[in-house]
């Protein structure tokens, strides 16, 4: 996600430096002329000019860079990351913060299932929503100045939300269709039916390819949310086996037009449903 | 799907006749050249020429066709079907089935989110399973013959499953999803959530615009298999539930591993996963 914002803030002429501890992934990003300066070290020199520093970490160590390099940072910088849950990074970080800059946190909902600055591509911004998400600490100016970013980058849609909104909604539209992928991969040896699944099958597992530190992070700090949103996908399930054990026709199908009439409304014009 | 056998059928050279309730459906066939005759009543004339006979019905009006009207079959006629559910159907129409005539069970699994004769795309069949599906009763010629349909139809693979092995399939691989998709948008009132989907949440709820009437029919006759893949499919998301819940970072990974491995399996090559 760092190389596709790189990509994106270069080529719109602004100075990009690029901060990883990979050595090949800052080298690959100078030479494709990604970046125009490239670090592997947060110190003065890398983290002293930047007026803007946007963080694309897993929340344990954006909680952990923060407490240890926050004092290279620039005075009146301006904070803001990429990560996929948001009550348990953004409160924590703006504790701790110095008074002098300010975080405030967004989520580019786009990705692809490949990762590392190689893959990176910020055509994945075209089509996607950029959520603000805003605490009560936030000023005013760094709200409109987050959704300007998300302008510049070339978001679809930009929406504010809280971290409380920002979560739920994550835990269900995200997290939740994440567990269903990997419940159906992992409950029975299935590979003998690999033949016979159709395309309706693959869209529903695709997701089921994982990357397992990444999600079982972002799982375990939404955890209530997530949790909520599975006790009521759980809930819903057992309401239609027992429709079906009790040759419920009508229940069925009523369940079924409900269905149908929600899934319209999330179709978008010009787009294949 | 009769509209679409049809279609593939006349371009190889077959003389198709149509038997459908609907007159606009059977006069939009004969204009648009997918059939050389079409009859709305079943009689001696609609139904006696025709050496093959494919059946396009629910799996209830099936059988009530059967018991009426076979009378009317050309001895030495093979009949085969399209039904999505096979033990439900199977046996009854073999048990009550004149002697003089086969019945070969067989399921194309292709389809589109649209019906009707209008939409009717023999195109869909390249990429898909065909399924004949014997039992004991049916001659190995009728296997045979039924496989080479599924050939000159034009499937890209065609496998043979005895009815019950082809049940617990589908009830995996169709109807669970179907239920998991159906239950995602009927677990809570989620309108408000339509702007924020990105296309994996698209992709696993594409399949929630339902036709009740059909599926409602398709899960109780499939009824037995269905309620054993969804209850290991609940057991499953239980199991995820408390792993998050007990703060289980390690079974969390390792479920997500395991999906991970699982689904690789599912990728076809020259197909995008």
């Amino acid at each position: 996600m760092g190389g596709s914002y790189a990509k994106a803030l270069k080529r719109l002429g602004y100075s990009v430096s690029a901060l990883d501890c990979s050595e090949d992934a800052v080298r690959y990003a100078l030479d494709a002329g990604m970046i125009d300066r490239g670090f592997t070290v947060p110190d003065a020199e890398s983290v002293s000019d930047a007026d803007t520093v946007i963080f694309a970490l897993y929340p344990g160590t954006f909680r952990e860079w923060i407490a240890r390099y926050q004092h290279l940072l620039k005075p009146g910088a301006m904070l803001t990351d990429v990560t996929g849950v948001k009550s348990c990074v953004v409160y924590d970080i703006q504790q701790m913060l110095r008074p002098d800059v300010e975080f405030i946190a967004s989520h580019p909902m786009a990705g692809r299932e490949v990762s590392g600055v190689q893959n990176s591509d910020d055509r994945i911004f075209r089509d996607a929503n950029f959520i603000v998400v805003p605490t009560d600490r936030n000023s005013r100016e760094a709200v409109d100045w987050c959704r300007s970013l998300g302008q510049i980058l070339g978001f679809a849609r930009i929406a504010v939300l809280s971290p409380e909104e920002h979560d739920r909604m994550i835990g269900f539209v995200s997290q939740l269709t994440h567990c269903i992928a990997i419940a159906l991969m992992t409950c029975s040896e299935n590979r003998h039916l690999a033949d016979y699944t159709g395309d309706s099958f693959r869209d529903l597992t695709r997701i089921a390819r994982i990357n397992d530190a990444m999600w079982s992070e972002l799982f375990l700090c939404n955890k209530g949310p997530l949790l909520e949103q599975m006790d009521r996908f759980l809930a819903e399930m057992k309401e239609l086996r027992s429709l079906l054990e009790q040759d419920d026709r009508e229940g069925l199908r009523s369940k079924m037009r409900l269905s149908t009439e929600r899934r319209a409304a999330f179709d978008r014009p010009g787009r294949n449903g």
